[in-house]
C-alpha cells in the first residue's frame, strides 16, 4: 500500500485507528474457546464488526507463536481475511544479520501478504535495509517505545559526532542526544517517508514535540492507547500533520471490550468512539 | 539445561560447537528439492551425522518462517528430533513490551521445547525479563553482533553515570563506554551466569578481551566462524574461561559443505574439523 493510498482510507473515513488481533487463546469469550478454529472465528467477528472504523490491523505474531503451528496458521487466515483496503502490520519486531532480515521480509512481505513489519534497530544498518528494498511495503523502526523498560536503553544518552564546513575549516562537533533520537536520525537515511514509519509509544506523549521535529514528515504508529494508559488527544495534538502521519492502535481496549456474546458488538462500538474522537483530531488540525 | 549439564557435554565431547540449522530450501541438494518435508529431512540428517561433535544446535526462526505455515512445521518437528542431551538455541532474536515478551517465552520455552532464545535489548529491562523467569531455561541477549551494522548502534558511545560515596561524599561520575557495554553490564545484573548469555560475533576478535573483563563468568553464543570470516583460534584463545563459557556457531560452513548426495558425510567432515580444532584450545587452557 502506497502513502497516498492510506492516507486516502484515513480521510475518507476520519479516522487513523489500528485494531490490533492481540488474540489469547485464554481470553476468549466462553463460547468460542471449545471452537476448534477459535482466534480465527474470533478475529474474523472482529474484523467485520471493526473495519468500518479502522484503517487497518495490527498482528502481534507473539499471540500467534504461542500457540504453535495452529497460531501461525490462525495468522495466516487472518491476514487473508482482512479486506485489501486495509493497513496490515505484522508487529513482529524482527531484525537480524542482513541474510537472515531477508528472510524476515520475505516472511512477511511475500509468504505471508503484510504492507508493514515492525523492526528492531539494535543490529544497524543491514538488519533493517533487506526490509526497505520492497516495493509499496512499509518497514517500521522502534524509536521510542511505550514500555517502561524504554528508560533503559532507548532513554541512554550517546555522544554523536557531525563532521561540519565552517568558513572552510573542517570541524567535528558533537552533541549529546538520547539513544532512541540517533536511531531515528541515523535510520532516516536508510528510507524515506514513502517506506519507513517509526513505533513511538503514546505513553511517552512529552516527547512527541521533540519527534515530529526530527522526523517531521513520518508516519508513526503508536500503541499504547487504552490498556496501557497513552492521551489520545495529546498525541494528536503534538503530531498530525498535513496528511495525518499517525496510525493509533488500540488491541486490548477493543477486542476485549466484552467477554461475552456481544463481543464483536462492543468491540465496534469501541472503535466507533476512537474513530470518533480522531475525526474531531483530524478537523481541528484543518481549521 | 543447567549450566552444569551443559558444561558436562562440552568437556566429555571436548567441543564447544553448535551447528546452524540455517536450512534455506532453496539450497538443499537436488534429490532433496522435491521431497514434501524437504527441510525436516534435510535437518534429520544433518543432526544424525553431527551430533557426536557438537553440543547443540541453533535454529535460526527466519529460515522457517520465509516458509509460513510448513516451516513453522517444520522447526518443531526439528526440536523434537534433536537428541535430549544436545542444548537447543532459538535464534529468534525476539523483543517486546512485557506482556508480549512472556508470549514469545512461552512460544520457544513451552510450545516449542527449546533451552535457549536469543533476544534483542533495545526495549529494556521488561522486554527481557520474561524470559529469564523460566527455570533451567537461557534467555541470550545480543551483545555486539558479528555483521557490519553493528557499527551503527551497538558501538554508538554512550555517556553512563554512577553514584559514588567518596570518603562519605555522594558524588557523580561520568564514563563513556559503547552501547554494548552498557547492554552487557545493565543485563547482567536482570540475571545471572546461570541464565543469561551473551551474543558475541567472531568477527569482533579483537573486543573480546574486553568483553571478558566485562562480562567474567557468562557464556557467550558466537556466531560468525566460517562463512562470516571469524577466526576461532582468536576468540577462543581471548575468551575461554575455566568451564569454557563459549558455545561456537557455524552454520553455512557445516550444512552446506557439499550438496550432493554425500552433504550429511561431508557436513560430519567439518563438525569434526571444528570438535578436534576446540579440543585443542580446551587443552591448551587448562595446561
Amino acid at each position: 500500500m502506497t502513502r497516498s493510498e492510506l492516507v486516502h482510507q484515513i480521510f475518507s473515513k476520519q479516522s487513523y485507528l489500528l485494531v490490533g488481533l492481540d488474540t489469547d487463546h485464554s481470553k476468549l469469550p466462553i463460547h468460542l474457546q471449545s471452537h476448534p478454529d477459535a482466534i480465527f472465528e474470533f478475529n474474523k467477528a472482529i474484523i467485520d464488526a471493526t473495519k468500518d472504523y479502522c484503517v487497518g490491523y495490527k498482528i502481534n505474531t507473539a499471540f500467534y507463536e504461542a500457540e504453535g503451528v495452529k497460531g501461525w496458521e490462525a495468522m495466516e487466515k487472518t491476514v487473508n481475511y482482512i479486506p485489501l483496503t486495509h493497513f496490515k502490520i505484522a508487529d513482529a519486531k524482527r531484525g537480524d544479520i542482513g541474510n537472515t532480515s531477508a528472510l524476515y521480509a520475505k516472511a512477511f512481505f511475500e509468504t505471508l501478504n503484510f504492507d508493514a513489519v515492525t523492526v528492531a534497530p539494535y543490529m544497524g544498518g543491514d538488519s533493517i535495509k533487506p526490509f526497505l528494498e520492497y516495493k509499496n511495503k512499509w518497514t517500521i523502526v522502534l524509536g521510542l517505545t511505550s514500555n517502561e523498560g524504554s528508560a533503559d536503553f532507548e532513554m541512554q544518552k550517546t555522544i554523536r559526532q557531525h563532521e561540519n564546513l565552517v568558513e572552510g575549516i573542517h570541524t567535528i562537533q558533537s552533541h549529546i542526544s538520547y539513544l532512541y533520537e540517533t536511531v531515528l536520525e541515523k535510520t532516516s537515511g536508510w528510507g524515506n517517508d514513502e517506506n519507513l514509519m517509526f513505533v513511538v509509544g503514546a505513553t511517552k506523549a512529552d516527547a512527541f514535540t521533540n519527534i515530529r521535529k526530527l522526523t517531521p514528515n513520518h508516519f508513526y504508529l503508536v500503541p499504547g492507547v487504552g490498556a496501557q494508559g497513552g492521551s489520545l488527544q495529546e498525541i494528536s495534538e503534538k503530531a498530525i500533520i498535513k496528511d495525518c502521519g499517525l496510525l493509533v492502535a488500540a488491541s486490548r481496549a477493543i477486542i476485549y471490550a466484552s467477554n461475552g456474546d456481544d463481543f464483536a458488538g462492543a468491540a465496534a462500538g469501541v472503535a466507533k468512539n476512537y474513530a470518533h474522537e480522531m475525526s474531531l483530531y483530524l478537523q481541528a488540525f484543518k481549521s
